[in-house]
């Protein structure tokens, strides 16, 4: 259903064997990525979903780790075929930093859709990428404006035949109310609610870095079915740090994942530093047990719960 | 002497196991750089050489591969702690390009200078870098405007202490002549060629991507001690496609190399396609024997002749 691939890990800088923190999410074959750093194409390269099909790219904001991949990889996304529109998602300054990353890109085979969005809309914003799937955004409190962002994919209410044939609807209209259409039927309008039953939960992903916890990121988070947060710090000696760098420590995203009720944490955006963060997973799963220290392209796939 | 890295051997895009192509030359504990593509600074890290002392960078041309590392680069220089000015060489576009991707790098805590050279004055310049350490550029033939470039070390002609003797300079001035200055005793000037012996042969390193083979570049080269070239594809059946790209084949490298008289040649930029460039280094070394087929990281250290 949703695929999920944490691209790298690092913070700051990419190193030999860590690759900048991104995110990868597949539905239905379209790509949506968060973030990319220098590198992030050749981690995307190894992982092999194919280039041409990222739709869009969501920038959390424009430090260096976070962005100076993008002119490669449009550049690498124009030679792997593509040329349908590309969208690209950020924080105000998004214009700017495109233009000037990709003054070395005059040419690319497909155009670019830029959403820069200011803090005021960015809480109100819901923005739908592909049926059902939506992206939203919160500011949060790092060094410059930076966003968390949201994936949700809805779920539609499950169709009852019962419904319909009591509604004398025709069989060949029934699959586009399943999908969601509304249906006119000698002057009759039929929405699929008519048909359906009760609201069923979809599927939420959650993705934060750089930021210091922020309040209203619980509820922003809230359920979500991963939680991917960065932690550039492991040990809670380094809280001050964090404070001081607008980051976090481990704890403080495994406090932030168990306020929320999300149903698993990642942790990533590690220091270089922090050469071994594994060694800090204690501190983390003591507060919020289902945590992991990311790994470069750890993957998961997400599906919608049975129903019994 | 002069320790010289092929720090990357890949063109157009960065690969899992192959960085893009760029070179770093050491002499006396600086660096200069050349080209500087997604990555570099990646492989820069596990070559192990140091950040803080990389006082130039020079650019070909400004296609992605050879320059979007730039940024990144030196958000790192600056994390080292360089405070000094950096020098940062190239064709015409040099300063709109380095605005443009140093869009995401507005507090480095060093100067960055530009020497912008148009393709007129890049044939008679020669930008003195380190005492006796040179750079030259040549235009070559690439789809935008591109240069090679060579480094010279000179090598000061040898002190003759009999030829002081007889001038009777007191042996406290000795050094500052044998360093090449020239000094002044009691009003008379005695300058470093008035002690020394025949001119000596330096060192010289020639680097050139990306281009088709043009005539100039012979004299260019001529006589380099290491000549760094381009080879975008090993096989001669891809001839049309390396004129059409505006590249060249292995036997068009060496065939250069040969005519120059280099001592040795290393190939490098090679094509995405071209997994197993080994495979053709038959091609090369049949025109030219002393043709090594680049590696990542592959490393030389030059030094003077020693004199019999």
């Amino acid at each position: 259903m949703l695929d999920i691939c944490l691209l790298g890990t690092g913070g700051m800088m990419p190193l030999p064997n860590r690759w900048l923190t991104a995110l990868l999410v597949r539905y239905q074959g379209r790509k949506i990525l968060i973030d990319c750093g220098e590198g992030t194409q050749i981690t995307l390269k190894t992982l092999g979903w194919g280039f041409k099909t990222i739709d869009v790219i969501c920038f959390t904001h424009y430090h260096g780790d976070h962005v100076t991949g993008l002119p490669g990889l449009l550049l690498t996304i124009g030679n792997a075929g593509r040329t349908e529109p590309l969208t690209l998602i950020g924080p105000p300054g998004l214009k700017k930093v495109v233009e000037g990353l990709c003054v070395i890109t005059p040419e690319l085979p497909f155009e670019i859709k830029l959403i820069e969005v200011n803090e005021e809309e960015a809480k109100e914003m819901r923005i739908e990428i592909d049926r059902g799937l939506f992206i939203k955004m919160l500011p949060v409190f790092h060094r410059i404006t930076c966003f968390a962002y949201v994936l949700e994919l809805e779920r539609r209410p499950k169709f009852i035949p019962e419904k319909a044939r009591t509604l004398n609807i025709p069989v060949e209209y029934w699959k586009h109310l399943q999908q969601g259409e509304t249906v006119r039927i000698n002057d009759k309008i039929y929405s699929p609610e008519m048909v359906s039953g009760k609201k069923r939960k979809g599927l939420k992903i959650a993705y934060c870095t750089d930021s210091r916890p922020v309040e209203n990121l619980v509820d922003f988070i809230a359920d979500a079915d991963l939680f991917i947060c960065e932690g550039m710090y492991g040990d809670d000696a380094d809280k001050e740090q964090a404070k001081k760098k607008k980051h976090m420590v481990f704890s403080e995203a495994a406090q932030l994942a168990r306020q929320a009720g999300v149903k698993e944490l990642w942790l990533t955006h590690f220091s270089p530093a922090l050469t071994e963060p594994q060694n800090f997973i204690k501190v983390a799963t003591d507060i919020f047990p289902y945590t992991k220290v990311g790994e470069d392209r750890m993957t998961k796939n997400l599906n919608f719960l049975e129903e019994k």
